[in-house]
């Protein structure tokens, strides 16, 4: 008895009895990742959680990860300086992965300053399903919206490396996309957005 | 001009506009973890997987997390000591949270042979949401199987602080569910599980 029991439960690795491509052929589209960089108080976190919004109306799964669940949960070990900002960007790059994997469209709201560690991002994914958006701000004007008090906390020396004041923003040169915040309002944004999406991920 | 512009674009940290309830009312199911916890070849990652399928096959959403996907992305940076078992988990646990407010069901796998990570775990999610499975096999016949060679290499010294020879394993003492997998089949272990979840999540 012991052997058939043993046969039955034959424990091998499954690489995957339900694919990416098996949800996504379930789901009707594909899943992708959306990476919006720009300064902080561009507009990435609201023009993101403004996409999640329109897409979960149509029933499409998406989910945002910025700084707000990333950086308050798995990432609360992690600084500001540039190692920690490299190692931030890594475990969002393979948390995104996995959602992906999940057939999940990832919309990512980050600052992600650095030039390199975007296009390593990039290298992560298939081209096609990787979009860079660049919330583009200019930055008297973001200080000037200041959501969250951080410009100003940073100008009081409060809180130090703050992309703007005390550390770099390298501005994207190729990005799929360009929302110009101070030229579009919020439901202008995302539908530039979703329109992009549709034609990436054949919404 | 400027100025209503920035009006509009009034960027505040929206906190969630799809929330985990909005998601999992539309779903008409909730969403929670389950989490496998039993020796190496004991048959943790064999049922998740099954039990992923059959979800999939009912169109609910659900997602597995293992040391295939974890241990070989985000986690690549971790060993087997301690200190790394516990980094293991706690960012396996972070993850499993943003998975379970996308509205996806976690299916976690993995060895995690400390009572106190396990309870540490269980203290992250809500009560009813957080489904312990203790996947049972005798050591012995855990090392038969041995799907991976695992026990062999560990036998042979080239794996170390291999749970079950070279490290310890903590046998869950209140787990919500035990499966026998000496004495299930890989389908009955699948529908004790699939059973237990309709009944936690109301699927």
């Amino acid at each position: 008895m012991k052997g058939i029991y043993i046969k039955n439960n034959n424990v091998v690795w499954h690489d995957g009895l339900v694919t990416m491509e098996d949800r996504n052929r379930s789901n009707g589209y594909k899943s992708g990742i959306v990476w919006f960089t720009g300064l902080p108080g561009a507009g990435k976190s609201t023009i993101a959680h403004g996409v999640e919004k329109e897409l979960f109306e149509r029933n499409i799964g998406s989910y945002v990860v910025d700084g707000d669940n990333i950086r308050h949960g798995i990432n609360s070990d992690l600084g500001f300086g540039r190692d920690d900002r490299k190692e931030n960007l890594r475990r969002i790059a393979w948390i995104s992965k996995l959602f992906v994997d999940a057939g999940v469209t990832v919309l990512a709201a980050f600052i992600s300053p650095y030039k390199e560690d975007r296009e390593q991002l990039r290298r992560m994914f298939e081209d096609n399903i990787f979009l860079e958006v660049y919330v583009k701000c200019r930055p008297e004007i973001c200080e000037q919206r200041d959501p969250k008090q951080q410009y100003k906390k940073a100008r009081a020396g409060i809180l130090k490396q703050f992309t703007g004041i005390s550390a770099p923003y390298e501005v994207p040169e190729h990005p799929d996309l360009i929302i110009n915040t101070e030229e579009l309002n919020i439901g202008e944004s995302i539908k530039a957005v979703r329109e992009t999406l549709e034609r990436y991920l054949k919404l």
